[in-house]
């Protein structure tokens, strides 16, 4: 299936050329001409993937929820880590710690900001709220040595752990927009030690 | 002092017809022209408050920056309370609960995501940041019948306790996020649970 592997191909190439203006111009001067340019192809070469300025966010933020999946399920897969440490990996692949996590967050935001007057962006909103969700309820059923959800949107077991997961999940969100939107009051160091104390709360009960 | 007043008044009056533009039209929407039209005002009249979009927002952010501190102080000074209670209250008022703190977030939200790349907001995001971490320092001194600190920048004199106020922030961070973004799904009663079982957890110690 060669055309499929150049569509992905293509799709990879567009997603590093919108991180690459964002990260240069902010949301704001990102727009479908300076991608195009970015990336060498024509605005009309575009069109398949996004054709406007929301287009563009909406694609960019579907690489999100795209790639933060990929990243969180390939530490539930790995081998021989101990559940809080695991736990803390798969959540931090949600707070900005890094440049290119940190024009993840600028770019969600936006979203989010704009899917309050926005309906074609509340579906978006809806699956990431699942999935962070269901993240969060992973990482407490690993501190705990509880069974995990067997699918995305059931509930732990255990109420008093569900409501761990919720807590979790607040405080998640919390971390993530201090450590975008404050850098200067919270380093990523802090951030790091913010994550494993709260797991030692979950982690003690 | 006539002259004082008047300026007052008509300050309370233009932010009303400020939330009341940004409530009908968002804040992409909310424009000076249409700040006129609802306050009744000529566009040059308003140039002693705003003349740009960007002032437009500076004007709503220094106007909920005012009013938030006002109510938290309010609650301080409340007799009969007991020290987890006003805690609450005081927290409370920081939450997206009713249609006016709804915009508050929205119009808060906006000027956290512009501040990243507009340096005029970084002194309105730095204050931001120390009054709320103050209030979060006040209500764990309330809940653990702690002194609280003199100054809004002075750290609790308890670095166990410190710790609890950094928490408080992230948890209420997380929580007007949530609330404010996903209401379908953490309704005004999930919410205010939410707040009371975390400072059960600061009491609790």
């Amino acid at each position: 299936m060669p055309k499929l592997v150049d569509h992905d191909q293509r799709r990879e190439e567009l997603v590093r050329a919108v991180w690459e203006v964002i990260s240069r111009d902010g949301i704001e001067g990102a727009t479908v001409r300076k991608v195009a340019e970015e990336a060498g192809v024509s605005v009309g070469g575009l069109r398949h993937y996004f054709d406007s300025q929301r287009g563009l966010l909406l694609f960019a933020a579907q690489a999100i929820a795209r790639n933060v999946g990929a990243r969180v399920l390939a530490h539930v897969r790995r081998d021989g880590l101990a559940g809080p440490e695991r736990a803390r990996l798969m959540l931090e692949e949600f707070l900005p710690l890094d440049a290119w996590r940190r024009v993840e967050l600028d770019v969600w935001l936006a979203c989010l900001v704009r899917s309050r007057v926005d309906p074609s962006m509340a579906e978006l909103r809806e699956t990431s709220w699942v999935g962070e969700r269901h993240v969060c309820r992973l990482a407490v059923a690993y501190c705990r040595d509880a069974r995990p959800p067997e699918d995305i949107r059931a509930p732990l077991g255990d109420a008093r752990l569900e409501r761990w997961a919720a807590r979790l999940h607040v405080y998640v969100d919390g971390l993530t927009l201090q450590a975008g939107m404050f850098p200067e009051q919270l380093p990523a160091e802090e951030v790091r030690r913010g994550l494993r104390r709260e797991l030692e709360l979950v982690v003690a009960g």
